[in-house]
């Protein structure tokens, strides 16, 4: 069976899936995406991303070429075209195509919009939050509306192969002294009294969809949230780290630069937060038949 | 006659010209480009633009597709076959294909190189170097390497478009008070004294290669060059100011934000080291014809 992608309107194998080469996307990063976890058929903070997504379009002032409804029902048709129970379906939308010129083009193109869908291998993600991950830190290079999540991704790659190369899965970026968030992460701490801290909102970090989730799982469970820049010496003498993506979930963190954290094992604190966030997942399952049926009708 | 580009090998219609959704020009802005310019059939600084390409790959680690030699025939037999005599050769090379995941995929794929060529309006350049450009001023996001010509150009598209709906041509980018450089050309200034001053190289600006070829013309003609840093202040109190780049050669600014630069028209500064920089192009075409046999013979 050929994978199936979703491009300007067509499902198409994934193989032959192409865009022009004068895609804004392909030529300035002119574009906004978005990564959205499946697990056993359920979206995880689809609402979520995808209010995420309209937000990130507003602030390029790109035209939304579909309707979120529409959306939804494209994202669930690639996870049944492509038989995943598990999975991640990626959306992407950029400018559109038109000759190259950076400012916006006149008479707005239509944007493009490309959706994936892939398998998604959960008892990976579980074998590693089990052993715990290893991040590096690097300077946060990155430009100053890191807030919007573009394809503007240059600088990630580049943290991300240096994490690859030191043996880590994650790297934190340094900006002014203060860990930001990770290369494809919110990143966290919990002091040894007790107190989870993680970078308030703002232009130099993304507002997470799972970093929200997580402080929605903490505040349930009573736990102590404080939003505030933190250091990399502060995490080093933290009990815990951990960091928080729709693709790894909550991801204990045991070591930084090969310097250990806590006890150099994943923490309770991590443990209990990503057990409630996979919970809360499931419950969400419970809801899902409906929603599904719904999306039907269209 | 069709509009033909050059795309991973292959001459194709430049309509029907495309790449995979998973290129990774696509997905992370993980690519590198050029511009030459072309008059009269000749190539502009060519091999100062291949140089900068090569250094761009360079220090992103991406393979060259194909070798220098190999490039410059395509480059000339795609101006051919557009039967252009002006004309802006755009290349863009970028990590290749592979399935979404941000560091460098293991097992490096096949580079993906797109070249085109479009028409260039000399006499418009012309119009508007006699009129003088307007610019804005806007702060300077961009990640702390824009020194590699990087297609992850959405701060510069930003700040473009804010241009634009100012009805200027130009955005200059401020950072800690100082203007580093255009949203995409170098800026420059000729102070009350007679000096000509432009931010000196290092990772925020880009080297331009126009810029390169300027400053040996205001070597020639004596004129007297200071790589400094300056201030928007310094740029309204200065005699002239202009800016460089492959697509506007040398540009005359005779506003910044509203506000009049020396006498409100362009300088005779600006206008000589244009004179100069078209005079050396139109040399190089006097040694042209062998160039382009030499290549002919690949």
């Amino acid at each position: 069976m050929p994978r199936i992608a979703y491009v300007n309107g067509r499902y198409t194998r994934h193989a032959e899936a192409g865009v022009h080469i004068e895609d804004r996307g392909y030529q300035f990063a002119d574009g906004v995406y978005e990564v959205c976890l499946v697990l056993n058929g359920v979206f995880w903070d689809e609402e979520g991303h995808l209010a995420r997504l309209d937000r990130s379009l507003n602030e390029l002032a790109i035209e939304k070429p579909m309707t979120t409804r529409a959306m939804r029902l494209v994202m669930e048709t690639l996870v049944r075209k492509n038989r995943l129970k598990d999975a991640l379906v990626y959306m992407q939308i950029t400018r559109g195509v038109a000759p190259r010129n950076h400012p916006f083009p006149d008479g707005a193109p239509n944007p493009s919009i490309v959706i994936t869908a892939k398998r998604f291998d959960f008892s990976k993600s579980e074998e590693l939050a089990k052993k715990g991950a290893k991040v590096i830190t690097a300077p946060d290079i990155r430009w100053g509306r890191v807030d919007i999540k573009s394809i503007s991704l240059l600088p990630n790659v580049l943290a991300k192969e240096a994490a690859k190369r030191a043996g880590a899965q994650e790297a934190w970026l340094v900006r002014d002294g203060f860990i930001t968030e990770g290369g494809s992460s919110n990143a966290w701490i919990v002091t040894r009294q007790g107190e989870i801290v993680t970078h308030p909102l703002g232009n130099d970090i993304l507002g997470g969809i799972t970093r929200q989730t997580v402080l929605k799982c903490a505040e349930e469970l009573q736990m102590k949230v404080v939003e505030r820049p933190f250091t990399k010496e502060e995490a080093l003498k933290a009990a815990e780290a951990f960091f928080t993506s729709a693709t790894t979930l909550v991801m204990p963190v045991v070591s930084i630069d090969g310097e250990q954290v806590g006890d150099g094992a994943p923490g309770s604190v991590a443990r209990r937060l990503r057990d409630a966030y996979i919970a809360k997942g499931q419950s969400a399952a419970v809801a899902a038949p409906e929603a599904a049926n719904e999306n039907r009708l269209l």
